[in-house]
């Protein structure tokens, strides 16, 4: 009797049969994400774990006849190539300048939803496409949200361009010297085992910033770490996100920005 | 008696003999310039049709044992090239991060000693070497001295990523509307006639900006630059030159900017 299992609905209490996994919470949030889209818009589609479950979401409306007219703006080669072969419509922002709502995940989210993102490594696409958008809905189980950005212990990563970049990787360090910053250049290890710089869709490179403590003033840290002539662009998104939905292990919040 | 051809000494008055071509100014303001380095030094080679006779003279006092133990970091593959075939030793920042003195051209150049430079495409490198550097010579004839940025009616270059490059164009404009600017993507005339866009030594995009007027607070301009995702850098280098070599008709003159 109705024991199908509905990752939209969550178990009311602890010794419910059913243990949700990260993976679950990822799914619950991105198809509340999907709620938000209507036909005819022009969607920003992110990338990564839980971005990926809001991709596969809109094509399952699409093919259901619930959304029309959708144009996806994929954020990396990666949900490019996904969103090709389950037949959402593409574009990018040469074309669509201004796009109604994006949805994608996040890496941490602080109590003002500024955000880290790019530890998958596709930070510029996404703030390209982000940045473009009139809606930014964040998607994130529980484990994301953190007291401050670099809260996790995990990076804060920065794009920068290969040319000298030990140098720029030196620079960044520096100015993060008071949080007890260690910037690393993020290495692959490839088929034989060796280690090279991992490249992002740009063909750059990735620092990221390993933090001790709270950097302080966030727009203050943005602009000194894009006065580096050697970076591209850095993975901190403030003031971006219009809504955050988390998904817990006790059910789903949406919280607005304003509002 | 004494007619050989000195490009160091300037005509007395307009009566004289010998007419003093735009290259010659240029490479009297760069034969000024090299009178700074010294043996030792780590020295930032900069970039265009100036900063080459530079790089020429500090090859042959190195020849004639005036100078000794000089590394050239050059800021541009062409830069390199022509220091690699005239035996200068090179290196780069990853191994030298304090360069003790670098010297280039500008293609303009405002009272307050703030530059526009990139005109010739390596914004980016030099941006890097000359940010290293604790002193910094900036090498022009007279044409290049503007009121104010983007005065000379050419343009302020931003080194952007290809992806979605009209996009970034077009905030770029919107961005300097107020000062009539038209952004124009940069490009080449292939050998059959067909124009792509000019590719960078970082294999990015350049965005020439076209201004009608001044754009005001220089430092508010260059943050609002650098906040668009899609940009990787901009060709106002402001705050940077540490001495100005200006080569014109009637002699040259140096400014330092503290004094």
């Amino acid at each position: 009797m109705g024991s199908t299992f509905d990752p939209l609905l969550t178990p009311a209490d602890d010794s419910a049969a059913v243990t949700l996994t990260q993976d679950d919470l990822k799914r619950i949030a991105a198809y509340k994400a999907v709620e938000y889209v209507e036909s005819g818009m022009v969607v920003g589609l992110g990338t990564g774990s839980t971005a990926k479950h809001a991709v596969s979401r809109i094509s399952e409306l699409l093919r259901e006849g619930k959304l029309r007219d959708i144009i996806g703006i994929p954020t990396s080669t990666t949900t490019h190539v996904q969103a090709i072969s389950l037949g959402i419509p593409l574009s990018d922002l040469d074309s669509h300048p201004v796009v109604d709502l994006s949805i994608d995940g996040a890496d941490e989210v602080d109590p003002a939803l500024n955000l880290v993102k790019g530890r998958g490594g596709s930070l510029l696409r996404e703030k390209m496409v982000e940045g473009a958008s009139k809606k930014f809905v964040v998607i994130v189980d529980e484990s994301k949200l953190v007291k401050h950005i670099g809260g996790s212990g995990l990076a804060v990563p920065v794009e920068v361009v290969p040319f000298c970049c030990n140098f720029t990787r030196g620079k960044l360090e520096e100015l993060f010297r008071g949080a007890g910053c260690k910037a690393k250049l993020r290495v692959k290890v490839g088929s034989g085992g060796g280690e090279t710089a991992a490249v992002t869709d740009n063909g750059n490179y990735v620092v990221d910033l390993y933090l001790e403590r709270d950097i302080g003033d966030l727009d203050a840290a943005s602009e000194a770490i894009l006065r580096l002539p050697g970076v591209v662009e850095h993975g901190m998104f403030l003031g971006m996100a219009t809504t955050l939905i988390v998904a817990g292990k006790f059910g789903v919040t949406v919280k607005d920005r304003f509002g």
